[in-house]
C-alpha cells in the first residue's frame, strides 16, 4: 500500500513518525505494508535529521506525485484552498482515497470532493479537519447511523477557549488573555482566523453536513467573534451561573438547518463548561442516543496525526479489501435558516443614564418588539449606571431590532454589549 | 438484508421502531433494505400492539431463527451467558453477522465469539454493550488504530453514578441514596450487579481488550463495589477538591496490563468529575491523540438501540460490499497484573483514641510498610476523633498491608473507611 504525503509541517512530520514507530502494528490492521511513495514539500533540499526516512523521498512536484502510477492513497495536511484543490481532485479522479486535514477546503468545496470521490469510488476521510484528535466525524458519519442528530453544539477551536477560559480564570481582558495566548504558542501571530471565528465557522459548516446529511459551506454559517467579549460581560456570566464560550452551533428545525458561530453564555452545569484551555469538545443531540459529548485536543501534531492515521487504516483496508468507507443516504440538500429566524437569548449590557424612567422606556423597546425581559439588573449609579438585561426567547430578527432600537434611545448612553444565551433556562 | 432480532424487551422494541421510523435512511445508507426476518421472544403470542411488525414474526425458537437460511445479520439483546453463546456461535459458525449489546458473555467469551467470528469471516460487533448510547468502542477499535492507548479510566455504571452524585449533592447515606434510585427506576430491585461492580468489571475487561489489543476478561478484573462508602468519605473527598466516583481503570503498563474497577476520589478539576447522575463517560488518554472523553447515556432501550443500529448499518454494508470490519492486530496476550503491583494512593478513615502517642503509632505503621503520608486531619476529640491520612502513591499491596496492621492496632479503635485516590494529586 503505497502512500503519497503533501505536506512536512508539524502534522506531516509527526504522521511520518507515527508510520515508522507503529509499523508493525499497522500492517497487522490494515493486512498489508504501509509504504510512504514520497512526501511533497516546498524545500525538499533541506534537512530532515530527525525523520526516519529516506531523503530520496523529498520532491516538490506534488502533483506529479499524486499522478504516480504506484500511488495508492494520498494524505494532504497542507491546508488552504489551492494547490490543495486540485492535488485531491487529481487523485479522486484516478480512483486513490484521500486522507485530508483541510477544513478550509471541505468547509468551501467539500460537495466537490465528495462527487469526485463518488464517481471514482475512491473514499474521502477528513477526520483530523475538525477537532484534531477527537474520534468525531466517523462516530457522526457511521455510529449514529440509525439515529437522527437534532443539534451539534462544538466547542471547535481552542485558541478561543483559552482565551476565555483564561479571561474567566482571571477577570483579565480579551487583549491581555490574546497576549498571554500568543505568548505561549496557542494563537498565531495573526489571529484573526481564530478571534474572528472563521477557523469554527469552517468546522461548522463541515460538522453539519455530516450531521444532517445535506451540504452546507462556510459561507452558510452565521458568524460572530470573540473580540467585543468584555471583562464585564465575563463577570456577569459568572453572576448568572455561565461561562461564555465561543460556539458552534448546528441544529436541525423541520426542513431547514441552521448554523451558526458565535460567543455565548452556556450554563457551569452544562458538559461544555468544563471544556477549558486548548481543548475542543463537541455536544451531540440525537433523537434516540440523547445526549452525547466528545472531548479531546483539537490541534497539534501528535493528536492531529493520530487522527489521519486512523483514517489512513480505514481507507487502506478498504482498498484492500474493494469496499469502501459507508455511503451517504441520499443528501437532503436543506434549507439554510436565516440567523434571524433563530430562536434565542439575549444577555444586554446597557450604560445607562441614572434617572427616573428609564427602565421604562428600555422596557418599552423590548414589548414593541415582542421580546419578553426574564431577568433586569442595574450595577452603578449616576454616570456609570449599567442595565443588565436577559430576554426570554424570542427570534434573533427582534432581538436584533430590540438592540438597533436601544442605540437610538436618548436614555441609553451606550450599548455596552449584546450577547446570546445558550442551554437550558439557568 | 434479513435480520434475526433475539430478544424484544426494552432495547429489541427500541430496535424494532427505529428500523421502522428510519428504514429510507437505512436503506440509503446500506444500499439495500434491512428486513426483520424474525423475532425470538419467550412468548409469541403476548400482545404488541404498539410495535410496528406483522405479529406472525415472533418465534419462541431462538435457534432455529438463527440457523434460517435466508438470515443475514443476527441482533441479540437478551444478555446472560447461556443460551445467548450458544445462539451467537451458531450464527458466527454459519458466517452470519452479528450485532450485540451482551456485555457478560463478551467479558466471558469475547475470546471464543472472535476467534469463532474470524474463522468463518463474520463480522461481531457490540458497540451497545460497553456505555450504552456513545460511539466509543469503534473509535477504540478504529480511529486509534494509528496511536497507543496507555489508559481507559470510565465512568460505566449509571446506577452507581446516580448513587454517588446523589451522595454528593445531598449528603445523604448510601442507603437513602440507593433508595431514591430504586424508586427512579435507577436501580434495579436487586442491585448487587450494579453496586458490587460486576457490571462495570464485565465492561472493563471489554474496554481493556479492545484498548490493548489483549485478551482479558471480567474474572481477571479486581473489583470493589461502593456499598462501603460512607456520607463522611463523600464530605472528605469534599474538602478535599474531590468527588467519589466508581471507576473502571485499564492501564498498560510495560508488557502488562492492570484492570481493576472501585470508588476512588478523583479532583473536581477532572473532565470525569463533572459527570454526574446516571450519565456515563470513558476518558481515554492515547500516546499520540493525548486525552479523549466520550460521554453519553450508558442504558436505556433508544439510547442502546441507537449503538445497536449503528453497528447494524456496518454489517449489513461489509456483508453486501464482501467487506469485514477492521481485523485486530495480533493479540497481544498481555499478563494481567495483580492489584498489589498498582502504584496508587490512598484517603484512609480511621476512629482513634484522642490521646497522646496515636499519631506517633499510626505514623509509624505507615513508615514500617515504606508508605509516605501526605497529609493528616484529626476532626472531632475524645471518643469521637478521626484521623484522616491521604498518602502519596505507594505500591497497592503495602497500603493493604499498612491497613491490616492499622486495624490490629490499640489506640486506632476502627478503620472507618479505605478509598484509592486517583487523578493528578489534587
Amino acid at each position: 500500500m503505497k502512500i503519497a504525503l503533501l505536506g512536512c509541517g508539524t502534522v506531516g512530520s509527526s504522521v511520518v513518525q507515527l508510520l515508522h514507530e507503529q509499523a508493525a502494528d499497522l500492517t497487522a490492521r490494515v493486512g498489508a505494508p504501509l509504504e510512504l511513495a514520497g512526501i511533497a514539500v516546498r524545500r525538499p533540499g533541506r534537512e530532515r535529521p530527525d525523520l526516519p526516512v529516506d531523503p530520496k523521498l523529498f520532491t516538490a512536484d506534488a502533483l506529479g506525485l499524486v499522478k504516480r502510477d504506484d500511488v495508492d492513497v494520498v494524505i494532504e495536511v497542507v491546508g488552504g484552498i489551492e494547490p490543495a484543490r486540485t492535488w485531491l481532485l487529481e487523485a479522486l479522479g484516478a480512483g486513490k482515497s484521500v486522507v485530508t486535514a483541510n477544513k478550509a477546503l471541505l468547509a468551501e468545496d467539500g460537495a466537490v470532493l465528495h462527487d469526485a470521490a463518488a464517481q471514482s469510488g475512491a473514499d474521502l476521510f477528513y477526520e483530523a479537519s475538525v477537532a484534531g484528535a477527537i474520534p468525531l466525524l466517523r462516530p457522526l458519519r457511521e455510529s449514529l447511523h440509525g439515529d437522527r442528530v437534532t443539534r451539534v453544539t462544538g466547542i471547535v477551536n481552542g485558541t478561543t477557549n483559552f482565551i476565555l477560559s483564561a479571561m474567566d480564570a482571571t477577570g483579565q481582558s480579551f487583549t491581555e488573555a490574546l497576549e498571554e495566548a500568543t505568548a505561549l504558542g496557542y494563537a498565531e501571530a495573526d489571529p484573526t482566523a481564530d478571534v474572528e471565528g472563521f477557523d469554527a465557522a469552517a468546522k461548522a459548516a463541515i460538522l453539519a453536513s455530516l450531521a444532517f446529511h445535506t451540504r452546507v459551506t462556510a459561507a452558510d454559517v452565521h458568524r460572530e467573534g470573540i473580540t467585543d467579549v468584555t471583562a464585564t460581560d465575563v463577570a456577569s456570566a459568572k453572576a448568572m451561573g455561565c461561562v461564555i464560550k465561543l460556539l458552534c452551533i448546528a441544529s436541525r428545525v423541520d426542513d431547514a438547518v441552521s448554523v451558526r458561530v458565535h460567543p455565548a453564555m452556556i450554563p457551569r452545569t452544562h458538559p461544555l463548561a468544563g471544556v477549558v484551555d486548548a481543548f475542543n469538545a463537541v455536544y451531540v443531540e440525537a433523537e434516540a442516543a440523547g445526549q452525547l459529548m466528545f472531548y479531546g485536543r483539537g490541534a497539534g501534531g501528535a493528536p492531529t496525526a493520530s487522527a489521519v492515521l486512523g483514517d489512513l487504516v480505514a481507507v487502506a483496508r478498504n482498498r484492500l479489501t474493494g469496499s469502501r468507507a459507508a455511503k451517504e443516504s441520499a443528501y437532503a440538500d436543506l434549507r439554510v435558516r436565516p440567523i434571524g429566524e433563530e430562536i434565542t437569548r439575549y444577555h444586554v449590557c446597557l450604560d445607562v443614564a441614572d434617572r427616573a424612567g428609564v427602565l421604562a422606556s428600555v422596557a418599552g423597546v423590548f414589548a414593541r418588539h415582542g421580546v419578553s425581559i426574564a431577568t433586569v439588573n442595574q450595577a452603578g449609579r449616576g454616570d456609570a449606571a449599567v442595565l443588565v438585561i436577559v430576554t426570554h426567547r424570542a427570534p434573533d430578527a427582534a432581538l436584533a431590532a430590540t438592540v438597533a432600537e436601544l442605540r437610538s434611545l436618548d436614555a441609553v448612553k451606550a450599548v455596552a454589549s449584546v450577547l446570546r444565551v445558550e442551554g437550558d433556562q439557568p
